[in-house]
């Protein structure tokens, strides 16, 4: 009998790690061309061609010369992008960068204002389905915002590009994005190590303080701005791979994200639960033919 | 007893999940400042301060605009490079960049002729030892000269960075890479995603007609160019994340590429083998005492 259950372990827990093999990869990366969005006043993505057809010596030759800023697109904000002595981009450990991610969904409160920032009720009423947001983990805020990108008018609320500040001081860009209180509360209560938001600005568009910026970076967390294909990204379970360009003393850096679903082959941690069920059903089959 | 086995068994699964879900990360990409280094002609990196500082409105703030061609630095070389009608930077299918990786060390034959092209018997040599070079795996060529970067003169052969040939179209650049005979023998008798170097050129310094790139890129395999630390990665047994700025129809981008070393979580088949063994342990023991 025991030996007969054996051979069943055995099976099973082949067949779940086969399973969990099997993942699938999501680009969370916009393209850059020259409809990439920046925040507005921050500048244009550029791109040259240097070659693209035949030439003298070679029959096909492509190369090109690009000009950015460092913060457009699908973007990091390293946490010196706000606050004194934190670290650049080429600071940030790679284990800040390959990680767990979580998604915090404020899409329907933000249909609704489109200058809703989440709230640390949010936070706390997605802990109570999810469990506590894991440490050391990137979290996402999924404002639905990304159906609107590349249009500038929806995705921002302005079509202006020169400047995002009216004759007021007033802020001129309508997204939703983190409200500082929320911030704050991660902050002093969690340990995350970056913000991910779907939209032109981790703070809302009406904080012309960039209060959530200065509050996270302070505490050497970054963000990530402009993230693709968040409607994708299920709230929990997915391990993120978030890799910058390497730029020296860099503010910021365009990052390529790429998110593995679908019981990633590395999620350590599912393995263990689908091993500890195994184990388990095992464990009560040989209680009760003892 | 059945009980006690069952304990054990589940006692030895976590224990190897745990060990196996520490990893470590290798940062193969040089950072990108005013020495980054391209092959002559192609230009450079350069890297303006917007602002760096405290500002009318913010206690601190920094952000830069930056330019720089595609292909210098630590940079994949899409398929389209040499290749017509092949994939660019945002073509190149995510799971071609997130992979294993395998590596060729030719460094001692670099030492003895800087000009030396990876031979079919290098492959075939390697082959003796690790077995066959996994289907798509990115194949990475050591050839030491990592340890000369950034210093032009010793890593490319040449001060000149205008050109990269004399009056007599002669190459000035001198440097290890892959014979087009290896590349072809990989084209046809090998499954690789992409080939990378820790040097300035896949093909060797002295063959002006790129023909290694010009055969791979042709089978839709693309290039990695100055890797950095390619003297800590194994030979086999590492996965890696090349990870490039998702240019739209660029022909090469900056690529931020991370190797997990020692035990990845990820490693589907380390995980495999670990629970075999255990489950075969558990067996054994369970049909002696049956």
């Amino acid at each position: 009998m025991a030996c007969r259950f054996s051979v069943l372990v055995l099976l099973c827990v082949v067949t779940s790690v086969l399973t969990l093999e099997k993942g699938t990869f999501l680009d969370m990366s916009y393209g850059y061309d020259e409809n990439t969005l920046a925040y507005p006043s921050v500048g244009f993505f550029q791109l040259s061609i240097g070659e693209r057809g035949p030439t003298d010596n070679f029959p096909w030759l492509e190369y090109n010369y690009m000009s950015l800023p460092e913060h457009i697109g699908t973007h990091i904000d390293a946490p010196a992008h706000f606050a004194k002595g934190r670290m650049r981009v080429d600071d940030i450990p790679i284990g800040r960068l390959i990680c767990a991610a979580v998604r915090v969904d404020i899409s329907e409160k933000a249909k609704i204002d489109r200058d809703y920032g989440m709230t640390v009720q949010d936070l706390q009423d997605w802990e109570e389905i999810h469990g506590k947001i894991p440490d050391e983990s990137l979290l996402f805020v999924y404002t639905g915002w990304g159906a609107f990108y590349p249009d500038r008018l929806a995705y921002q609320g302005t079509t202006r590009n020169d400047t995002y500040l009216d004759e007021q001081g007033e802020s001129l860009v309508h997204s939703p994005g983190v409200g500082p209180e929320a911030g704050t509360w991660l902050v002093q209560n969690r340990n995350i190590v970056g913000l991910g938001i779907d939209g032109p600005n981790l703070d809302c568009g009406q904080n012309e303080e960039f209060m959530t910026h200065r509050v996270l970076m302070e505490a050497d967390i970054y963000g990530i701005e402009n993230v693709a294909n968040l409607d994708q990204l299920p709230n929990t379970g997915a391990k993120v791979y978030a890799l910058p360009m390497k730029i020296v003393d860099g503010s910021g850096a365009p990052v390529r994200i790429i998110a593995m679903l679908d019981g990633d082959s590395s999620s350590g941690t599912a393995m263990l639960w689908a091993t500890f069920s195994v184990c388990g059903v095992f464990l009560v089959i040989s209680l009760m033919f003892q």
